[in-house]
């Protein structure tokens, strides 16, 4: 079986798992207070040119989002997300079981704007009404796009401009970095907060959250326990942050996995495949008749994205740190055949 | 220098590292749908003779425990705990932020009576106050006692005369088993649910919560989603489940675990050391003056547990894994010689 | 100046303030546990011709959904509503505050259909998502329009199909019951929940709380008292339904103001007049030029609904249990003289 | 029968009872944003000697502290409280229901100290733990104490030493400031907010919040509206707060409420009978044999407050602005008959 489902199915990157093997034996303090994680919240801060930020490592994504969305909003405030966004649809509800109502905006390509942001803004303007507060955007989308630096900047000069937070999901990161124009410091220059996914980037799992705002930096590993988000031999999370931020391993990881869909988009396109929107990282959104997806399924795993009109559905082809280009030939050549049968 | 801090603070055991090493490269379905986790949850209903349960695997212990009482109560209902549980203190509000008070009994020896459940649901009768539903007991319990299966079952029957709910937090129930007369089928006959502590039990992480009763199952996997607690790479609860259930391995590490804190204990005893509470598992409680625990912390590691009258400490010594009797015999040692200097 | 902005700006119609006044020197116990209320809960439960319902007051409105709401739903449950319903916007967030999304349905005459929520429910079948529990509707609706009884039964046929519940908003009740072809029985037999609103129609304030389906029924009290919706001198809502449901005022009164709103409506549309929907009930939404809404603002009082293209304005006219014919026509002809300027 | 079961079970005053009648017919914009509710907030500012002051109207009593301690809490942050506070055992959990944990401290005659505080704050000093932030007091007690100025300036000092917020539930202030030597520029000084009872002291239903700490002002009506606590037809509290806060009227309401109850401790201490505490206030706590208390209840209307050793209990007498000499003589007559029998 041709394996596209997702980027978060394999273990951890060889590198990442040999640094776990390694350190196995240390004995360190626990929640992680220790050498390793420091040492990993420095390479971050380092990286991205924040040297007064905090980092904080978590296990996953919905957490992450839930824990620092919660920290950072007050009662009657709430967040904006494009309508994709994962906090909207997919966190079964995380962002208001914390008690914040999550407006969700209309984004076609998965990208929030200055004025869909003033929009929503302007509308909640009663004492009837939530305030918004706090802009998530995902970098890559839920669509796989990618913002720009340049889409980055006018966010910030908007959210600056009407007094809102910033916040980046990174659950995809390095692909967004691999395939974009922005760096980890413009993030840090951008975002009052954003996070540095890694289970999708070849850890085990982990998410670090780096909070550069320092208004919303105290109290926050209370926060974190109350929302069970501490593990236990946190260590873990730095070993594994450690060994992927070292000798660029991170991006590598990254921007082979962009590579390698990128290839596999190139190659549909040659055979007359349409898109549901350009995606330049490791998700694409190819659109086929539902007999050949019927097809693609005896042969491929891959994630459904929408029933279309006239017998067509969107799938979604995601690469990890585990694909490769046999992979990816082997998928076009099942398609090619799929679509001349 | 000695290390008695925790029983979490080394990697995991070495049959458990293989086992996640040697399936580093499968590519399964994310998020605990995947043939490990259904294989160690099939497993944990067999050893609990409990074919009916359901079986979920969570990453940490806060998770779990904020995860299970917030899914089981209604919103006047409350949760009630010895005093010194997890939930009551260290948990920093987990339940709380959830919506539901914590009623904090008093419990010298860490452990709830029939009488004391039964007096804190009479205390709460009128419609102005919440409704005691849930008795969480902790076992071992926080100051290293262990409820026999006398005392669940006579808790077990309490809950069912009051209409309550009986929910046990095994963070250390390999301990438990261990070091008392209630094998997992006791926990199943007794418990509405309970969990299996993976983290302090050989582990890298994981707690399996074995939901037993059935009004309490549907929509658990919701619940888990919503409170971040799904691990997007969930086989690997289910591969070190799996490893540590076999062979019997899992109260082979407690059992290990508790001989050598018993071993200590007994020396502690015989250089006349006194306890704060006899405890039979793999926390023991010392007391010393409080200058021999000065001397102590330059050599070991370990937590405060509590300042006492006339200079005195008590501290707490743990076990782990990966503890060892030359551990023990080298801990004997220096306290020996701090004592008679 | 004419008073057209709302329904709740006058205090209470004179028979209910009589009420108030004769029995003020009344000592009963408090917490809505007095003759009084008991006499309007039998009043309300007679005449729906539920006679198991369980009847509570409440002072207010986003009160009553508030509490209703959090109370029947459990954590990874969702509310539905049309994007125009009191809870989506108007409430603060108050639905999420208490733990619950609001899944928000397209309905451009306030009105949700069986095809809107069978979307809905449809649409949301992972374990990654929240699950829609409670389809929530307001008669008379945000825009005016009104549900009839073929529309409620056709809601509730749905809601059976789809496992959900179906709870009114009757802040404007009398006003649906007044235009509509649906008694009080036929909200009791449609509805899980609904409430009977008196703060609109002539009370100083007060909404009772019908509660048809018994699995909603126990320990409601307490979550009223847990929500601060308990009223220390609860009588006061009693004396007041009492009197407003002695004979027939409560629709009297209803009827009245609609009579008033729809002959306001008639003598518009005879101007010219467009409107944003037809609606039977006191609350119409006219369409006027910007600059007769500006001159309409030294005259009248009343709400913007939304502005519209081409230098247009709908505007919200309210009639209230002390409008009379008089208001109506001065308002007319204010209305013709600025249109003919 | 005798009525000393609470203060809340009368109607309004003649004199609030007038007011309302008087402004029935009055149109006023809703939701407390009219002139009756700015002219009584303007008093209390003035009366408070705190012109900068928000001032908020609430209904009851529960919902201010639930709105106010939701709002000014973080979400790690925990309230401090007397074990016997209202918030503690009476408000069905209302506040944990919002998210915070509240530490009971013990409190024999129900009021707080520097020390207590200081010990509750020393305690909490673990991240894993919530973190103190709000001292909840109230005044007059819950068994009827009265704190000082001088204790509440000590409270002061200890909250500035600890960085607390210091809130005071004034559900029975004026009963405080009449029996005690702290006056409202008293609390406005001392405390971050308070509130000023009005239901407990010859209003329909009322409380006012004062919020002196500019910090915790703004956006306060939102979160109001997200509590259900903004009342549609909000000049009603207006006008009550005006009609009793004229010509001193509050005051001698309470002063008058006081000298009863205190009359009726004299009588009673004449026959011989013992207090659970010396209250000051409105209410006072004698204790009966058990077959006194049977004799009573079938003459007067109190509460049990707690059932004592050797078959006595402590029972509860409160004086409300309807009560008379002539009650009080009544009562004394026939406890002095039911002793004597």
């Amino acid at each position: 079986m041709l394996f596209f489902r997702n980027d978060y199915s394999a273990g951890a990157h060889p590198a990442v798992l040999e640094a776990l093997c390694r350190t196995n034996a240390d004995l360190t303090t626990g929640y992680g207070l220790d050498p390793r994680c420091e040492a990993a919240a420095e390479t971050i801060r380092r990286l991205c040119a924040a040297p007064e930020a905090a980092v904080h490592f978590f296990v996953g994504g919905t957490q992450v989002n839930k824990t620092a969305i919660g920290a950072f909003l007050r009662p009657w405030e709430a967040a904006i997300a494009a309508s994709t966004g994962h906090i909207c649809v997919h966190e079964t509800g995380a962002v208001e079981q914390d008690g914040h109502k999550v407006l969700h905006l209309p984004a076609p390509d998965g990208k929030l704007t200055p004025d869909t942001i003033r929009a929503a803004t302007e509308a909640h303007s009663s004492e009837h009404m939530v305030v918004p507060r706090l802009v998530y955007i995902s970098n890559t989308t839920e669509v796989g796009t990618v913002y720009s630096l340049a889409e980055l900047r006018a966010l910030r000069a908007a959210c600056d401009d009407l007094g809102l937070l910033l916040y980046c999901d990174g659950a995809r990161l390095g692909s967004a970095i691999a395939a974009g124009d922005a760096g980890f410091p413009g993030y840090a220059a951008c975002c009052d907060a954003f996070t540095v996914g890694g289970t999708k980037n070849g850890l085990l799992f982990g998410e670090a959250l780096v909070i550069v705002n320092p208004a919303l930096q105290p109290y926050f590993r209370n926060c974190m326990k109350q929302q069970g988000a501490v593990l236990a031999k946190g260590r873990l999370l730095g070993v594994q942050f450690e060994a992927v931020l070292k000798d660029n391993l991170y991006l590598s990881i990254a921007a082979r996995e962009n590579k390698l869909a990128q290839s596999l988009a190139v190659g549909l396109r040659a055979l007359g495949v349409a898109f549901l929107v350009e995606s330049p990282s490791n998700q694409i959104f190819p659109i086929f008749p539902d007999k050949v997806v019927a097809g693609l399924e005896r042969e491929a795993a891959f994630e459904i994205q929408e029933k279309l009109p006239e017998d067509r559905t969107c799938i979604r082809f995601v690469t990890g740190w585990q694909s490769t280009e046999e992979d990816v030939e082997g998928l076009l050549a099942v398609v090619k055949r799929l679509l001349t049968q």
